[in-house]
């Protein structure tokens, strides 16, 4: 079915093997070490608390810790490379979400472990699953992240997201879902979907052209450009930008003002500045979705994929 | 009812006292002379015309100018501190509307005397209120904003915002509601509607994220930040900064441009850009005004009030 | 009908004459070259092919070149001046647009032979019809337009504008209808509809507040305020500034890259972007059409129009 061109990428698909070199790994390390502490104090503690289960040591893909007033989520994936997006990583987001919503968090902070945010989705994963069965994984695989992305619509308190490194793809497109943008000075922008043969996801082709016009908002979804973290600030992605070597203690200041309001006016703002757009956005993932279920499930959309991995492989 | 603490803040309020140093004494001095003359001449020209009853003597809180083509509004409150807004000043801004609407004025020009544009809503007003009768008393509080508000987003002629100087809270929020804003390079833009335990209002829930996208709009409504003229320009606020020395000239140079064109075509071009958003816009105002009357109604945002009012003090 | 003072103009008006000097000529000077080699092997061709009738030599004011997959509509008015619309300029784009959304194209490259891109209306045109007979002319000429702008609004293949140089009126008013524009940095943009005694058209009065805010789109479609390449760039009414010597070859390079893009991909993510607004674009068309029937049905519009084309030959 795939093309003999890609045989020598299809093996490594096969094999499973990401052997890249993880960029993230210095910093996982050091969460690594944390998470290893927390997990020896486990069984005492859950005797005395079941919402102590929401804790760090409860997830693979990401860390979550449940911080004073809010909930703090770090992607940092070991079932994927650069904390790309697979239906395993976007279960235990919506996992720790659906906590964050029923617990007395009054936000939500989203950033990632390391130098990288989040580069989409996992093609890797994706493309061995549509080698199996293309029609019927093309459908499993836009209804998972039909449902990944109403988690964000859906969200009643305030997402902060902190963008500490490039976000790519699903990465970028779930900005605009987010209510608060800070990014990393080194951040950078991308919405390549033409060049891996797909339509726009995560409600871009809504709100993309609604933050900044149709004319900037084709640039980056139909052309791919890459914006700077300055550039994606003044196109209106991005809240502010913040200075690289003091990016984390920045937003935990700024977090921490943030918390100080009354949990009942964020709320209302959030949802006077939400409620009104909430089923359009809800009817663009729909639509979105279903242009990915066509798009993937045509032979011409798997052969996308395969030589968008195929032409990453060879830049790095 | 109000904490122990506030105390020293409650007497003034009590007494209603506004001792602070007036920042716009200086040129109201000024205005108040030319008002004087005008009041000298009062008896002779009532008996020749009633419309010019519609002029400056005739309010307190504002000064109105029915120029040769265009109305002329100019906030300069005595009633209250640095041109903010209780249920008087709003009466008196909503009459000499009224009275633009329905004359010969193409359109009307917003500003204020002095060097502050509208610093939002009075709180030393409301807080007096509030402590009255908090249920009763928001109500009729968030009663008189959406009657205010609506005021702006039913006007069918062109508003044209001068923007002098500091515009904050509400004072910031209605300008998305005129169709023209020029602002004096000296103005800045802020809506700290969270230091005040406050949900938005004047629509800017709605216009904000319109105007500039969500991540913008939130750093101001939620972030309360600061934006100077030149920032407010190019998130889409202001439509263009104009020179502090030769600001009034400046304005009045482009008022007169524009009561050159054809009132049927100025109203037309106000009705197909406005006519499509009213009703939404009304809306917006009314859950605003929803929010705010469930925040004010309760203890905690009474508290806020007096929170940042004390702050405020303190600063001051 | 006419007032009097402008008897030479109206002289001109009645000959016909438009003896100014034509921008495009020195570059038309080439294309007519082309366009007569094509020419010579017309009759040759035309055994062949019925497809080949889309090519360049079918049109008078337009010159059309089908690419290998994707159509090139070049504006090269003969029956006005400055690439100005008239209803045989618009019918003829109209035809090359249907043309392209039937055969093979994967999108449409809108741009212009010379040095202006387009400047609007064919006033000159417009006024004889209107001195004929001003009621039912101005419905005609509505009309016209709103069968033009629908054509943009309803095509279903990607448009990108390549604006060579100023783009006036509905010549600037048009670009939000597109996907992709693409600006020399010699280019310009303005919609100076006050100063002609017009309401706004091609749905400016709905797209420019939806991309930039009011404040801004009234200081445009108001004030008719000029705007540089860049700042029309940072308004979000083009995706990218282009340098003006490599201009023609940049666009190529990156029409090339998106025809690269498999056409379901492309239609499909146009169709996310637009279908949802499809239809209130179609109202404010409608509405805008409607005023302007209004308006040029008036003496009063058909006045302005003479004063504006008085003053702008005074000037040239």
């Amino acid at each position: 079915m795939l093309k003999k061109g890609n045989s020598a990428l299809m093996e490594a698909v096969a094999a499973g093997g990401m052997s890249a070199v993880n960029s993230v790994t210095g910093a996982t390390g050091v969460m690594g070490k944390r998470r290893l502490e927390d997990r020896s104090t486990f069984d005492k503690r859950l005797r005395f608390s079941v919402r102590q289960t929401e804790s760090a040591y409860r997830y693979r893909d990401i860390v979550v810790k449940k911080q004073d007033s809010f909930t703090y989520i770090l992607l940092s994936t070991k079932s994927s490379e650069d904390n790309t997006l697979n239906p395993e990583v976007m279960k235990e987001i919506q996992s720790a979400m659906a906590t964050a919503a029923s617990d007395d968090s009054k936000l939500v902070l989203l950033s990632a472990v390391g130098s990288v945010f989040c580069c989409g989705l996992d093609f890797l994963y994706f493309i061995r699953r549509l080698a199996d069965d293309r029609k019927k994984e093309s459908i499993k695989m836009a209804e998972t992240i039909r449902t990944f992305v109403n988690t964000f619509i859906q969200f009643r308190k305030p997402i902060v997201a902190a963008v500490n490194g490039p976000a790519l793809g699903l990465g970028a497109a779930l900005l605009p879902l987010c209510d608060v943008v800070w990014a990393n000075e080194k951040a950078w922008f991308q919405t390549p979907y033409m060049f891996c043969g797909q339509t726009p996801d995560g409600c871009s082709s809504f709100t993309f052209p609604r933050i900044m016009g149709l004319a900037s908002a084709n640039e980056l979804l139909l052309g791919g450009r890459k914006l700077t973290a300055q550039e994606a600030c003044s196109k209106g992605l991005v809240s502010q930008v913040l200075w690289p070597g003091t990016f984390t203690q920045e937003v935990m200041l700024r977090v921490k003002e943030l918390v100080g309001v009354d949990s009942q006016v964020l709320q209302e703002s959030k949802a006077l500045m939400r409620n009104t757009s909430r089923s359009s956005l809800e009817q663009a993932n729909e639509r979105e979705c279903e242009a990915l279920k066509r798009v993937w499930g045509s032979l011409q959309g798997t052969d996308s994929i395969l030589q968008y991995l195929q032409k990453r492989t060879e830049l790095c």
